[in-house]
């Protein structure tokens, strides 16, 4: 059962293969992230991530391994503060914030390079999970 | 270049095989949204998409479309007050309530059933884009 101040954290990383996947099914082609060339005129220097393709593991996690399986996910916030990059090694970081009633929870959901350590993505989900978080 | 009160639609659906996409390169492999027989005995009866593809239309349309090619992310707020389903037409309603510094803008982002007009999804965006959005 979630408690507040819990915490889970998870390594991942992402190919431009599976950029690629994301815009198809997305439609996102946004050349930002799939276009080397277009991607070289702007301040990136090369495609990045599309956030939505980073943010992600927030509902892999939730939904999976932290609370897991069942999850119904009710709100999320992401601020992308730093861009995000193919092949590079990110922690998705879990903080339980509050248990909320029925059976959800406010979780701060945060993403870090993690040689670098800086936070590339931060903000909050509230899911719901009557097995795993407890009633109030 | 985007004006405060500008509004944009656009009519999408997704198919079971988007949600087997998304899934995979997610890694959200939550029962919820593949096993129609655990779905079956959850409140929604049968498989929901997952928040995060419905939610990508956002994603879409902001570095497609409205305000187009070139768009750099910086949040997005998402609240699923109502269940997804694949094969369902969605109408996602965009609205410029604020022009920022930096070439940016903060934008009401909305789905609703087209059918039913019923609002399924809420949030609000923040985006910017120099070629797109004025300078203030």
């Amino acid at each position: 059962m979630l408690e507040v101040n819990q915490t889970y954290t998870h390594e991942f990383s992402f190919s431009q293969s599976d950029v690629e996947v994301f815009a198809k099914v997305s439609g996102d082609t946004n050349p930002l992230h799939l276009d080397a060339e277009f991607a070289a005129k702007t301040i990136f220097r090369k495609p990045i991530i599309h956030g939505f393709l980073g943010g992600s593991v927030f509902s892999k996690i939730l939904g999976t391994q932290f609370p897991g399986e069942g999850s119904i996910y009710l709100k999320q916030s992401m601020e992308f503060l730093q861009p995000m990059f193919v092949e590079v090694v990110y922690e998705a970081i879990f903080t339980v914030l509050e248990i909320l009633p029925k059976s959800s929870a406010r979780i701060e959901t945060k993403i870090i390079d993690k040689e670098t350590q800086k936070v590339v993505t931060t903000g909050e989900a509230v899911v719901m999970n009557r097995q795993l978080i407890p009633k109030v």
